[in-house]
């Protein structure tokens, strides 16, 4: 491969497992890594003082990942602590900036610890379970160029459809179809914009794939054609696992195809997840993915063009054997007489029966199809990307001219061709709609761009103000969706009093969906980063490194939403000047200047500020209810322009593939006295901002 | 009562159970009370957009509490999120400060909730589980002339000891007495300075209170003789829950007497927390209280002079009953085949063992001693309360001219008076450093003044960054104890690389102690706050309303500590135009006037911050490596002087309790040349540093 800004070298260690994370050709390096010591089953490197770590994708803590331990090891826990160490993901990529510069990839599926600066501050310690790995040292002159190599090495990342680049509206679960209509109802009425609606596990039968609740969801194809002439697109969950029911297809005809997972002595693994017990599709047979991706067909049929994959790390609440072994313990006890050595015992058992390691140490894989057994915990990570490819790939060779919504809770890099993620099952928590800008940049970098987070939080209660603050940053991620948790109070725009201000700034992506698409697209096809931390942008500025709480949005944009409860503004830096514009609503909007420094900015409870770089723009869009309802073809351009800017804009149809036409592409050029110059085969109206 | 700038108003609804928080006789109001309207079970109060509510205590969240809902429940529950609404203590005060200004006391030791903001934003809505309770609505001029108000209607706060101002090491558990010495020994060698080491649960044989694990902790009151010589006092804990076992005295006494907490049939309720099944004592039982204060001297025979309430909410593991019921139903489930039905019921049956509500419906207490038995949970508030007055009496009657150290987990209103709280099992959480922040000047105004957060962090693994961010917040709280949980990573300021650094922040600690001391007695001598929110001194400053991470520490200076991960610097508010001195020591420090208004301020991991006011100083000594090696006549008085500043310093022997003594009193006047006038019966020597 030959990337001119970056070079990537590969050093193998042991036997790692073919993961086809990578898909272009790698030079094998001679002798020992740089910059990395090797150490027994891993590599260290002394960092200074100063250095920033930047990586490792969807995990907890900073976009400076320096003082805590992660371990790659996906996983279902709802509770996103700031002590947690691993997440529903594993994105084994990170860059050490500082007194030196490198990326560093690890293609390893199993478990894999990265001590970065937690045992001893300036010390970074990466350690498998077993040394069966390749591992790529990236090296450039920029960051954007590493990031620019690992992404050229591992492939162009998956795109979706523009109406996904819509607002959608989620609940767990919305549980009739009569619910999804007058959820649909409230947005039109109100002129809140919607552009879909997800159905969470209940639309199924019993927890089923591939099966709908013929009660609550009758005629579902009507449905969903009812649905679309609304302009609004259905997004129905797939799980994981495959109840076990005598004359459901899906679980009869894996059993027959011997497609599901299988313990040592050949019999199929049974955990328990929503629908009671499973079997688990075996993903990383060739034969059995395809076989279950061919299922989605099932929905695609009756007019679905979305789908998001879901309990795929796989979550296990418990397996057969596990709760035997603990509800016969419990039954052992003298009940009259419990002490707390027994009770410690009995609340271990119970604490540990979810996705218990030995769970995963039992039953295995058909990797090649032929029989080539591999135990599930060795390649755990991959579970849920082989999940993701086995829908994405029936995508590919079903509808080869039209993009299909697909994201995904649990990943692996080479998933990221395939689809998306949202950021887990994070929490209606302020430190979370935080959590949330530091993991976008993190993820862009590994491929991940089709992504965002459970708007308002998912688990826990929200309040009118983080949701309106979350939906004031939501606005800028390319996944916009408004999801929670059973129990939970209910978050849909127009159950707040506050659902004028919170219409306007769902508006405000409409409007903002030229610039937003343009440079999504332009990051996925040109393998660069969405949205970026300061320091990629401004190398030389030591200040810009250290900036958590601000992103580039692509060329032309600054963000810097407020995450903070009660507060009437912010802190913000600006690395050079730039104009500020704080927004009511896509047309209520100021105006300000501001000098490069620190600044207070006061931004109300219902304002969403950007900040434009000297002599750039961005288009705007009129505004509309719906993507379909948004006009492309009529543009603001939006600017800060002393001398000269220009903008080179992408926009295509967003259903089909024709990604590298030329005619996607137009260029504008905006001068200080607001003239412009188009250059482009579409037909446009334009109207210079400045 | 009369206080001339704090009207209070008493309205009594029902049959309020008379709970002693209240020691003053305040007037009756006629009619309905002003501000709040009366509602089915409480009151409610429509706040203006940009109000601010202080108060709560120790709770969730920030200085300013609108957004969220609490409820008054005493609850040991050690993952304390963002969404969590109680916690261990009851502080049922809060001043709402914006269009209107007032507090608002509820005494009332049943589940009370406040819902602020919460359900509708600017809604505040209080409401009783039963409506017996006194309100108290307290107008004043001023913030600080509200809280003093309260503050003379409520009592004196505690006061500790002057060595309980230095540093304290404690964890879960030192297990021996030889591994007490290793700490001092490790602390004492690399001069770090230390005051105390805490016993948590494991000095006691098999958890019963008032023993001595004789083959850990041999010789016991030899070994506190013994580190007593070492400048070092040791400070058991102590648990609410007495353990059932033939032969000990404790549970046998109390059995005999009639004194643990009875259910509805007359038998003793049967728990089962640390030490296995246990009774509670009947805390509110005037006689159980007395008897149980009383056995605080076993340990004070054999020299013990301090002490830390636990376990006090009073935290149930499990009972007696439930344990049966759980373990039956577990019995009863066909285990071959469980279904996540039955699953989902035995979880909750699980999850629902600890601290159940049904289970505080089911115990009573005498609460006149004389047989009036009143229901747990109608007064569940009051336990730790009045266990910590158990104790408090009888320091009182036995050593009535010396103070002893005690301070509790859990809390109500009057328990001030007779001890501090530690601020709650937390966790080494970055977002916990800042709760310790936010949670002091709530606990300050309801008359908590000793009181600080388990430095570093208790349950989780901490990290020597946030170890050093904690202790340069901890070296201001009255309260300093470095604290750890069993299991997590070791946290002695010796376990880390940065320890020359924790030294010199622990080091500053005892420079400061002259102020510290000083400001403490003080707040506590004149009912008003150690650490107040800036919104309390500069009423008129619209933006200092809202700054939640900036604490006025007495009349002299202001803190502004840096809470955030790989942060090398923070933003700071000026209200007005101060002189910023930078700590690396006691002695290495930089000095800077800085102008009113926003800046961002470089501080390293190894460095702390102070503003001093204009026309101010405070005294600090030359240092020392514990509180009786500290010279509090050799003082040098740090300034920010530009005409004249004066300052009244208080210190005492720090043992007996002459506080009202004017021997106690000098003054300090300081102008802008360096001249000093000293006014007092101290000797002392005094330099000045401007």
């Amino acid at each position: 491969m030959a990337l001119q800004k970056c070079k990537i070298t590969k050093y193998t260690y042991g036997k790692p497992f073919f993961t086809d994370a990578v898909t272009e050709k790698i030079a094998q390096g001679e002798g020992a890594p740089a910059y990395v010591t090797e150490i027994e089953n891993g590599f260290t490197y002394q960092m200074g003082d100063s250095d920033v770590v930047y990586g490792l994708g969807e995990n907890v803590r900073g976009i400076n990942k320096r003082g805590w331990h992660y371990i790659s090891n996906n996983t279902d826990d709802p509770n996103h602590r700031e002590d947690k160490v691993s997440l529903y993901g594993t994105h084994n990529f990170i860059i050490v900036d500082g007194k030196e510069r490198f990326g560093l990839f690890i293609d390893y599926p199993g478990k894999l610890s990265f001590d970065i600066g937690y045992t001893e501050r300036n010390t970074l310690t990466i350690t498998a379970e077993e040394m069966d790995l390749d591992l790529y040292i990236l090296e450039g002159e920029s960051l954007n160029d590493i990031v620019k190599g690992l992404r050229q090495m591992i492939g162009r990342s998956y795109i979706a459809p523009k109406w996904a680049f819509g607002y959608g509206q989620s609940r767990w679960s919305y549980m009739t179809a009569d619910e999804v209509r007058e959820v649909v109802k409230k947005h039109r009425e109100n002129h809140i914009p919607l552009d879909s609606v997800y159905l969470d596990i209940d639309y199924m039968e019993r927890y089923k794939d591939f099966t709908i609740n013929k009660e609550t969801f009758p005629d579902f194809a009507d449905f969903v054609q009812e649905m679309k002439e609304e302009n609004i697109h259905l997004v129905p969950i797939i799980d994981a696992g495959v109840k076990i029911e005598e004359g459901y297809d899906v679980y009869e005809e894996g059993v027959e195809k011997g497609y599901f997972c299988k313990e040592a002595d050949g019999s199929y693994f049974t955990g328990a997840v929503w629908p009671g017990l499973v079997h688990f599709p075996d993903m990383l047979n060739p034969d059995a993915r395809k076989w279950f991706g061919h299922k989605y067909k099932i929905l695609m049929d009756q007019g679905i063009d979305g789908f998001w994959n879901d309990m795929n790390e796989p979550a296990i609440f418990y397996s057969a054997k596990r709760i035997k072994k603990a509800m016969e313990t419990a039954k052992a006890v003298d009940s009259d007489n419990m002490d707390m050595v027994h009770f410690d015992e009995f609340r271990e058992i119970v604490s540990t029966l979810s996705n218990n390691p030995e769970d995963y140490k039992s039953f295995y894989h058909n990797v090649d199809g032929k029989g080539t057994m591999v135990c599930h915990d060795k390649v755990h990570n991959l579970f849920g990307y082989n999940m993701t490819r086995a829908a994405g790939e029936t995508f590919e060779e079903l509808e080869p001219e039209k993009r299909v919504l697909m994201y995904s809770r649990s990943s692996y890099p080479g998933m990221h061709r395939y689809g998306g993620i949202w950021q887990g099952d994070n929490l209606s928590w302020w430190s979370h709609l935080k959590l949330n800008m530091s993991m976008m940049p993190s993820l862009n970098m590994i491929g991940f761009l089709y992504t965002g987070a459970d708007l308002g939080g998912f688990g826990a209660d929200t309040t009118e103000d983080l949701m309106l603050r979350w939906l004031e940053f939501g606005i800028f991620t390319p996944l916009m969706r408004n999801h929670s948790a059973l129990g939970t109070r209910r978050q849909e725009a127009y159950q707040f009093g506050a659902m004028e201000a919170m219409k306007k700034i769902i508006g405000l992506r409409y409007g903002l969906l030229p610039y937003i698409y343009s440079e999504y697209m332009k990051s996925a096809l040109r393998g660069e980063m969405y949205m970026k931390p300061l320091g990629f942008d401004y190398e030389n500025d030591a200040f810009a490194a250290k900036v958590e709480d601000q992103l580039l949005l692509g060329d032309s944009i600054m963000v810097a939403p407020v995450y903070e409860q009660n507060a009437e503004g912010r802190y913000v830096y600006l690395p050079e000047t730039m104009k500020m514009v704080k927004f009511r609503s896509l047309t209520e909007r100021t105006e300000e200047i501001l000098p490069a420094g620190h600044h207070y900015v006061p931004i109300a409870l219902d304002e969403v500020v950007i900040f434009i770089r000297p002599n750039h723009i961005l288009p705007l869009s009129k505004g509309g209810e719906n993507v379909a309802d948004t006009d492309f073809t009529d543009l603001e351009l939006l600017g800060y322009v002393t001398e000269e800017a220009s903008y080179e804009w992408y926009d295509d149809d967003g259903y089909g593939r024709d990604y590298e036409n030329p005619a996607n592409y137009t260029t504008f050029t905006v001068k200080a006295d607001k003239t412009v110059e188009v250059k482009g085969q579409k037909k446009l109206k334009v109207q210079v901002n400045l």
